[in-house]
C-alpha cells in the first residue's frame, strides 16, 4: 500500500450524475473526500464535499479543479480531449485516457478489441454514403448504423432492415461518422465488471444477465444463465481487456452469449449501470472497488453472498416508488433527480432474490 | 404514504459525527437532502448537503437551521433542552423530545422502564454521599456509580468493590448528580435494534451479542447466541418501549441476558453502534431504517441475510487497516476523523462470516 491514498486525500470524479454520486458515497466509507466537476445539473454534489459547476471548455476551472484534489476520475466516457490533456499534465487520472480514448470512437474500440483476438460483431468503417451501400451488401440486413461517438442508451443509433433504408438511415447520421454493425443472434446478453487495481490484480464479480428494451438497460439478473465455461471465458477476456490498457478502475463489459461463444459487445471504462446489483450482492460493490482501485487499495474479492434482480426505474416508472419501498428484500437508490422525464434513469432497485 | 417527505426534502442533522455521516448517506439513497447542525468538527458534512458550524446556544443558527429543513433528527441524545424546545416550536422533531429527555438521565430512563414493567438491574438515586452509603449496603458489592446525565462510553462510571471506596467513588462524580447500579451476573451482553414508523408499525433487526471493553462497544456479532424465547421476549420488550414512546425512528437497547430472564442495561433513542453490522446483512440497513421512519416512508422488513462480526477500530487499530482492506469477505467503513486518538471511535469492519 506505498502508493495508496492516505484517508483524508480528495479524489475528483468528472460528472456530476447517478454514477459520481455513488461513487462519492463509496469513497466516503474509504474516508476519503470528493469534488464534483459538472457543468449541469449535479445530484452528485448533494454527497460531496466540493462541487465546481464549469464547462469543459474552462481551463482556469479545469486547472483549479485539478489542483485541488489528489487523483482524477470519471463517471462518463465523453470527456473532451483538450480537458483531459490538461489534466492529465497535473494530476494521475484512473482509469488512463487511454482507455477513455478507445471508448470514445466505436470503431477505435472494436479495432482494439478484435486486435486482442476477441469477437465482436462484424463492421464495416461508414465514412460516407457508398461505403454504407457496400457494407450493407456484405454483412446483410438486419444490421444497425451507429455513430461512432457520443451514442448512450440508444441514442446515435438506427436499424436497417433492408437496402430501401439506407438513404434515409445516413441520413439520420448527420454526417456524423458512423459503422455499420452486422446483426448477432444471440441467446443472451450478459455483462462482467472487472476491475485492476494499482499493482494490476484482476478481479471480477459474477457476470450478470441484461434486459434492455428501447436501447436502455431494464434489469440485471445475478447469477446470469451460464455455463461454468462461459462464466471463465467472460473472466479471462475481461481480464485481457484490462491488461491490455494497463488499466485502473471498474471496467464494464457487455457481451452476446452465442452458440459460437462470447461476443464482445461494447465496453465502458467506468462503473457501469449492470453492476448496481453489488450493492446488494457483495461486501464491496462497484462503486467501493473503482475508489479503492484507483486510490491503490486492495481490491475487494468479489465474492457474491446473494442472487439480485436490479431493475432501472425510468420516467413513469417512479409512479411505482410507493409499493417498491413497501416491498420485502428490496434497496431503493434515488439518484436526487429533480425532474421526473421519459427515459431519464431516476432510480434503480435492488431485489434480493436468495 | 401521504405523510411521506417528498424526495428532494431535507432532513436536519443534529451532531456531526460517524452516526450522522452514515444517516446522511443513508437519505442520499431516499432522494433526500442532509444538513448537518455541529458546533465542532463535523465529519459527517463530507457527504451532507449542508452545514451549521454554531454552538446549541446560538438561538438565531438554531433558527435558521430549523427553517431551512423538512424534519429534524439527531445522533445523540445530548443535545440541551432549550434548542430541543427552539427547534420543535419549528419543525417536527424526530424521534420526539420525550425519548430525549428520559433517555438523557439514567434516573428517569430506569424509571420510566420499570414503569413498563421491564427488569432492570437494581438502582437508587444519589443525591449526597449519605445516600450513597445507604444505597451499597441496600445493594451489595461490587456496584456501578453513574452519573446520570452525559455519560458514553464508559466515561461518569466508576466501580465500588467495598465500603471503604465510597468516599473516593462519590468525588469522583465532581458533585454531578449520579445513580448506583448493583451488579448483575449476566451471561452475556445483546442489543436489539428496533424501529417504529409513523403510522405505528414496529420492525426489529436480529439481535447482536455485544463484547464491551473499559466500556466501549469493540464487537457485535449476529446471530446472538440465543433461545428463540429470548430473541421474541427482546423484540417484545423492544416493541413495548417504542410504543409507550409513540416513537417514531431507530431506537437502541442494550441488554443483559441472565437465567432470571432480559435486563434492561440502557436504550438510546438512535442508531447504535451494535447496529452497524445491518450494513452487510440486511437489504436496509439501520440508518436507512432511520431516515424511512422519520421520512414517513414505509419501514425495510428487518430480514438477516448475512451472518456479519462486526468490530470497531478504536485509536491504533487503526494500524491493521491495510490489513483489513485486503481481507476477504470484509466492508470497511472509516468515518473521515483527521486525527487518530486513543479511545476514539475511527471505523469499523463488517466481517461477512456466512
Amino acid at each position: 500500500m506505498t502508493d495508496a491514498l492516505a484517508p483524508g486525500s480528495t479524489i475528483g470524479i468528472l460528472g456530476g450524475g447517478q454514477l459520481g454520486r455513488m461513487l462519492s458515497v463509496a469513497a466516503s466509507r474509504l474516508g476519503y473526500l470528493t469534488h464534483i466537476y459538472e457543468p449541469g445539473d449535479a445530484p452528485a454534489e448533494q454527497v460531496a464535499h466540493a462541487r465546481t459547476k464549469a464547462s469543459y471548455e474552462d481551463l482556469g476551472a479545469l486547472e483549479a479543479f485539478a489542483k485541488s484534489v489528489d487523483v482524477i476520475t470519471y463517471e462518463f466516457e465523453n470527456v473532451p480531449a483538450t480537458a483531459l490533456d490538461l489534466l492529465e499534465a497535473l494530476r494521475p487520472i484512473r482509469p488512463g485516457t487511454r482507455a477513455l480514448a478507445i471508448s470514445q470512437d466505436r470503431l477505435t474500440e472494436k479495432t482494439f478489441l478484435e486486435g486482442l483476438g476477441l469477437t465482436c460483431a462484424p463492421f464495416r468503417d461508414i465514412p460516407d454514403a457508398a461505403s454504407l451501400i457496400a457494407a450493407i451488401e456484405d454483412l446483410g440486413t438486419p444490421a444497425i448504423l451507429k455513430t461512432r461517438r457520443m451514442g448512450y442508451d440508444g441514442k446515435g443509433q438506427v436499424r436497417v432492415d433492408g437496402p430501401e433504408q439506407i438513404e434515409a438511415a445516413f441520413a439520420e447520421m448527420r454526417g456524423a461518422d458512423a459503422i455499420l454493425e452486422g446483426f448477432v443472434g444471440f441467446q443472451r446478453e450478459i455483462s462482467v465488471i472487472a476491475a485492476r487495481g494499482l499493482s494490476g490484480e484482476v478481479v471480477c464479480f459474477d457476470p450478470g444477465e441484461n434486459v434492455h428494451r428501447d436501447g436502455i438497460l431494464r434489469t440485471t439478473t445475478v447469477p446470469a444463465t451460464l455455463t461454468g465455461a462461459q462464466r471463465t471465458d467472460a473472466a479471462l477476456l475481461a481480464g485481457r481487456i484490462l491488461n491490455a490498457l494497463d488499466y485502473v478502475g471498474v471496467l464494464g463489459v457487455e457481451l452476446f452469449v452465442t452458440p459460437a461463444g462470447l461476443i464482445v459487445n461494447e465496453i465502458a471504462p467506468r462503473v457501469h449501470n449492470s453492476g448496481h446489483w453489488t450493492q446488494a450482492g457483495c461486501a464491496v460493490d462497484q462503486f467501493e472497488q473503482h475508489i479503492r482501485a484507483i486510490a491503490g487499495l486492495p481490491l475487494g474479492d468479489g465474492q457474491r453472498y446473494a442472487d439480485v434482480v436490479m431493475e432501472n426505474l425510468i420516467g413513469d416508472d417512479m409512479d411505482r416508488l410507493p409499493d417498491l419501498l413497501a416491498a420485502p428484500d428490496t434497496q431503493v437508490h434515488l439518484y436526487g433527480k429533480a425532474e421526473v422525464r421519459p427515459g431519464r434513469k431516476m432510480a434503480h432497485v435492488n431485489r434480493i432474490t436468495r
